[in-house]
């Protein structure tokens, strides 16, 4: 295992320590040291708190920031943060207007949020949930409940980030979060497993020459597995999928994102994306904003994952209000 | 190879049309397909253009931008750009008061800079050059001119950008520049080779529980291969190179920037800096300013760069000066 690392055990508390010198302009420590907070939250705003496991830099804590999420809670490798951690992200993040949650669709993650939204309400904080399922090849369409979240997470806090910081209510933040979220549909294509530290080897296998289409964040098996293909033919097969679980009328508009899975080289995001917009062209949708880089990773794996969202003006105007976190800038 | 790619013949021009998509808010084409061109450059300021082959993603169209640079040419795959294409970066950065050439010091880009310059001088177009030699591993303190342009480039793009920004004259952009570099050390350490697209195999071999130190980007062998290191003993071993090369007094003040290779995750990037924060407090030596990331890749290559400048007060304030780019957003 090439890697960067000290005792595999200690490696999100070395992560958090290192992340929080780099930005102390952005993020700030709390009481818990699985909990990061935004610095000058502006007084009175509706919270935003997220959370997850860790490894999928620069989710989640690179999403806390100016006008996006408050807080975030931080697990361990490839697991759910703690109940106590996300409660405390309900403090860190409450000012008395309750706080939206905003986190991806895992088992663990939803157990902990619900122990912690009950502890919360006992102490007077309100926390209404919106929990991420833009993941296609997770689940059929009848059963998008069961869905996992991955990278349109980010859509769904720029949204209800944006919202908060607008001012909104509760209510509100949530219903432009669903409607973002609701709105997404992401699927990946892993082309070399992920491996977590503490193993040392690779906990599946993805054979040369092949690839995952559907692969999960964390390994979790796709679709399919089907020969490697060019960007292009990875481009066709991954807008067939999002856009035929989500179509598109002539005219519509859309946000795209591309997010490498860790360990894909930037300049192959930037040739599949050039494959994707050409075919969005052809079928007449509309790219208003794009997004190619680093957003949702998983460890060191290569790959990639294609997050599209369907907009109408709210959403453009949220996707263009100004925010500040380390994964995404927007002035 | 697990690569997202078509032709690799064609990855530079599909990966300069994905770019080009996605950041028009920043950068625009010229009429040469292989030079890039900021967006809105403003009337009269002086021009700095920079250069250099593919593969090294952000760098260097990434670093093309409001306050950094006007324009750059774009090579193939880990080669130089033409003079031809140099020469078209000049006439689309110079406003008449001539154009500040910030490259890295390698033989071809040499070369090609050079009758570049000539070109440009053929019609008027004045050019004054640095070219970077922060990479300690390249060549002994001795012969820093035959030393080789690594990461520490983005100091020196980001001096020159926000010197010329605010109105200075060419030989104030190349003082700044040159000051910047002059002040900046860098060393590599290589986990894995990196693969050319178009040879498809790695063409070096980094062996399996050892790591090469001192590697350049092109897979340049270092100054020794050792057994692979916590993150403790490659931040001591990295610090070690650059401190020793430029040594610091008490109190006085670094920008540190630590670089993924291409296919290093995030996490361990931040592991690796909370050593380095440790080991430079330890020292005495007060970390102004601290960027962590890809910031100056060689392609799917595993490992990662530390680049610490030495700074005064004119340093400081060029890095705080606000630039907007791909590569580095300071607000």
């Amino acid at each position: 295992m090439q890697r960067i690392l000290n005792n595999p055990d200690d490696i999100v508390d070395e992560m958090l320590a290192g992340f929080l010198n780099v930005y102390g302009n952005l993020v700030e420590r709390t009481g818990n040291p699985r909990v990061v907070r935004a610095k000058d939250i502006p007084p009175g705003k509706t919270g935003v708190v997220t959370g997850g496991g860790s490894g999928h830099k620069p989710a989640f804590v690179g999403y806390v920031g100016k006008n996006m999420c408050d807080a975030a809670a931080v697990g361990e490798i490839c697991s759910s943060p703690t109940a106590a951690a996300f409660l405390d992200a309900f403090r860190a993040a409450d000012q008395g207007r309750g706080v939206a949650c905003l986190y991806g669709n895992y088992s663990g993650d939803n157990m902990n949020v619900r122990m912690a939204v009950k502890m919360a309400e006992k102490e007077g904080i309100h926390v209404e949930t919106v929990a991420a399922n833009d993941d296609v090849a997770s689940a059929p369409k009848e059963k998008r409940e069961k869905r996992r979240g991955v990278a349109g997470e980010v859509f769904m806090w720029k949204a209800g980030g944006a919202k908060a910081a607008q001012g909104a209510e509760l209510d509100e933040v949530i219903a432009a979060a669903r409607k973002a979220i609701d709105n997404t549909r992401s699927v990946g294509i892993g082309l070399t497993p992920c491996t977590l530290p503490a193993v040392g080897h690779p906990n599946f296998e993805i054979k040369e020459g092949t690839m995952e289409v559907g692969i999960g964040h964390h390994g979790e098996p796709g679709i399919e597995v089907c020969g490697l293909e060019s960007a292009a033919g990875m481009a066709k097969r991954m807008a067939d999928i999002v856009l035929g679980d989500n179509p598109f009328g002539k005219k519509e508009e859309a946000a795209v994102l591309i997010s490498g899975l860790g360990a894909t080289p930037m300049m192959e995001l930037y040739v599949l994306y050039n494959e994707i917009e050409q075919l969005f062209r052809k079928k007449g949708i509309h790219i208003y904003k794009a997004y190619v880089g680093d957003y949702f990773t998983s460890l060191d794996m290569m790959g990639v994952t294609l997050t599209v969202m369907k907009l109408d003006d709210e959403l453009k105007e949220l996707l263009d209000f100004p925010a500040q976190c380390v994964g995404m800038t927007q002035l």
